[in-house]
């Protein structure tokens, strides 16, 4: 087969910061395949390339159809935001190549990783990523309720700082302030929680919290939710928002 | 306070997983501060610009010398490789910021993210990151191997995939081994565990194992470790090495 399918991620949204070489990927490609979303954040530089636009959550029927365009031969990229590796395309990729037509393990399939959300958040607020960390999805669309409880109490007795990627949407709006509740039992009530709203974008928004307060504060489908670890501290300063950083050694700033 | 200090990071290696945002901030610097591998890898475009190179294990230094030069006016632009705030400069600034000059709190410091080793690493396997995980530093430089242990069973109660940077260096050429072993009492025998050399790079290798075998592997400090949950698996191919993925629903391929 001579057909190549690249998974590619555009980073959490500002032009700036997309790789190079997902933009050589894009520009080669005969065929765009995406979210109709993300599919508009690409420049539209090559009239003879197509574009295949869907919907959210049909990611393996779109999967599918990017297989096949490249097993007739054609140079396809899936588009992703974030990093296609991180709750987006590649996994339903590879799901699609295993469950699907033999000779798509013969295609060239590669994934040019991006900038995940979580990087662009912590970067908004300073450096509470600092030291060891957990990300999570609390979507339970693809997993059981049990699960996600499961894993937040095993990243607090592990004291790991917690990114939570899909914090709400409209058919689940009450599970971040359930998964705020779980970690109160395990994790103190004055951690540090950070909610950033459009990370990596012009319009990025920042509240500063804690995990006392935190159920009260506002999140929604493009916001990214940071629960720190008992060392992440906030640094005051006059007329700005404090900076959040964890510092790197567990005896606390050097 | 007029000094601007950025910490970026460079990506894990290749110049087009460079983000572009971080390459204006490169060019517009007065002053680049950094450890010399990443200093090296950052392009001479600029004669009047200065360099201030140092070595490994400095951080604290090299991040009070970066600040000093911003409170002096000068645009400075802290180098990391990968994203700056994962195991990266980004904490060491902040902590230098809490501990240090009152002042400093007025600079107009920022943070700007890149593509780290771990997204670099599964891109070169597949998708192994298609669910929820942990990323997490073996070094015990700046923390307690008892806290490391803590953490590996946490995240392997979880089942969550964990990744580990610095899995091993001259210093402690025992550490991964050991590592492999406390997951082998929680983790299944039969856990994908994948090995990446220099990820993002042109020299990359990749090698696959699973927890049993994984203790024979050879690893150095450019390599990243990533070890599956009970779902990450193979998919074998013809004349190649199998892709490895962790599906994105608990019930497995859709």
């Amino acid at each position: 087969m001579t057909g190549k399918l690249t998974i590619v991620g555009l980073g959490p949204g500002a032009p700036e910061l997309m790789t190079p070489a997902v933009a050589e990927v894009l520009r080669a490609a005969t065929d765009l395949v995406g979210y109709d979303t993300y599919l508009d954040r690409v420049p539209d530089t090559n009239p003879a390339q197509r574009r295949h636009g869907s919907g959210n959550r049909v990611e393996i029927d779109r999967a599918r159809h990017a297989l096949q365009l490249a097993a007739e031969g054609r140079n396809v990229a899936v588009v992703s935001g974030g990093d296609p590796g991180v709750f987006a395309m590649a996994a339903a990729i590879f799901e699609a190549v295993e469950t699907g037509e033999k000779s798509w393990r013969r295609l060239d399939i590669r994934v040019e990783p991006g900038v995940t959300a979580v990087l662009a958040a912590a970067a908004a607020v300073g450096a509470p990523l600092g030291g060891d960390f957990c990300v999570m999805s609390l979507s339970d669309n693809l997993k059981s309720w049990a699960l996600i409880a499961r894993r937040l109490e095993a990243a607090s007795r592990g004291d790991f700082v917690v990114a939570l990627y899909n914090p709400t949407s409209r058919a689940r709006p009450h599970q971040l302030a359930d998964a705020f509740a779980l970690l109160r039992q395990w994790k103190p009530a004055d951690t540090v929680v950070v909610f950033v709203r459009a990370a990596g974008t012009a319009e990025t928004q920042v509240h500063i919290s804690t995990l006392a307060q935190a159920h009260t504060a506002p999140a929604d489908m493009r916001t990214l939710v940071i629960v720190g670890a008992e060392a992440t501290r906030l640094i005051e300063r006059p007329d700005a928002a404090p900076w959040v950083y964890t510092p790197r050694s567990e005896r606390g700033p050097q």
